[in-house]
């Protein structure tokens, strides 16, 4: 479970990511150690064959591991991404996608999350991509 | 070198991912074996802390990966990204960056580029990401 | 579960890998589309400070995740490893190893796993490294 | 260039990775930032078709890197992997290998280095492996 202060925490800092509203992107669930989010199709958001770009995809999953990694750290710490790799394992389509980030270690500097994104057709679901991810915690900004 | 059908090739698919044009990514160089794309600065494109965002990072870099292996190809094929890998080396500011992909290894099915991303400020330019990319030859969808 | 025959087919290409008795490593358990290996500790194995070399886990995941996709392939297919990304998540030590491929997705072509290695000691077990796998189908060779 | 002292500790720390002696692994350049490693062939190394198994690759390819980025340490720290990425772009054969790890960019923390494997028979060299790899700069154990 997790405390009421963190989540406004993860949610805080998530408002301030402008490219997250401007793709539409949402927060999900925000557990502790686990956060989903979630994104509406938009033709604005695909590659060549109309489904969903590789780098939307990229991005939410790289987000979700990024707040699932800062949903473990106390409220004086930043997270940045140190690397991710994804493996993209069918076309992403559909009117949804989720992506999950879910932390695997979490150490005093670096945590290694992984991370899954479904698409989302009617009452189906299906997994397109799945990575695992490395960051770091920092003090915060400013 | 490049003939100009595979440059032409490699613009007609590039300019039918809408979402290059919705963050407002253009190809800058397009040769055989080596494409590089250029992103201005955007509010929109922004992380928490105000630098660019790193799913913006690798998308641009999955995607000059993409056309790198791409250009590589003979007219009937297409290509899809099987899985990426990138580091985030340093926050990427300043007032546009540019990817570039550089095919590695060029196979019958499978394709390795090579991905690195900078940013660039004035005249100075420096390394912000750096990653690997598997591609895969598949035919033309439709 | 699996047929006998294809147990009996990742036994017989395992026991051609002469690296795998040079280091003393065994197929634990054999299911389709998940393979365990088992790796008692020696002190050839180590690095600097004495735990299990990254190099030995790296390949006994390796080896995991590609009989985990060969178990499920027809007789005539062959499997060769793409690319791996492996994190290491804390020292390996203990008695010995297990290394965990698992099939997230199988394709006609290509399949991905996922890798787990656990170090053991006593009753207790340790997550010590998780990655992905990217594998690819190809003819026999000779 | 670099002083012979961080020569002899690269070197020092080297000889006492049992590992790289029980494959017949040794240091064939060392400069600051970059390491070349080799790896004479024999049968106890391959794979079931013969060639250099996957796993000796990875094994050569992260110490080159772990001691391409511990050139630049100072003599109080020591250096772990904490990740890499590997793509086998060729089977390995031929008389002996030889693995780069050259840092891409050293931190304070991190470092990242690029990796890349090449075998080789008679005059010729071939690329057969290239990767990226993440490594943490700690205090000494002991």
């Amino acid at each position: 479970m997790m405390d009421l202060a963190t989540e406004a925490r993860v949610r805080e800092s998530f408002d301030r990511q402008a490219f997250m509203s401007a793709i539409g992107a949402v927060l999900q669930e925000v557990a502790r150690g686990r956060v989903v989010m979630r994104l509406p199709f938009s033709g604005q958001l695909t590659q060549q064959n109309g489904f969903f770009h590789g780098g939307v995809i990229a991005t939410i999953a790289d987000v979700a591991g990024g707040y699932a990694a800062y949903s473990m750290f106390d409220a004086s710490a930043d997270v940045l991404t140190v690397e991710f790799k994804l493996n993209l394992l069918a076309p992403a389509r559909g009117s949804f996608l989720t992506a999950s980030g879910e932390v695997l270690k979490s150490g005093r500097t670096l945590t290694v999350c992984a991370l899954k994104v479904f698409d989302h057709d009617r009452d189906e679901q299906r997994l397109c991509a799945a990575g695992q991810q490395t960051l770091i915690s920092v003090g915060k900004a400013g």
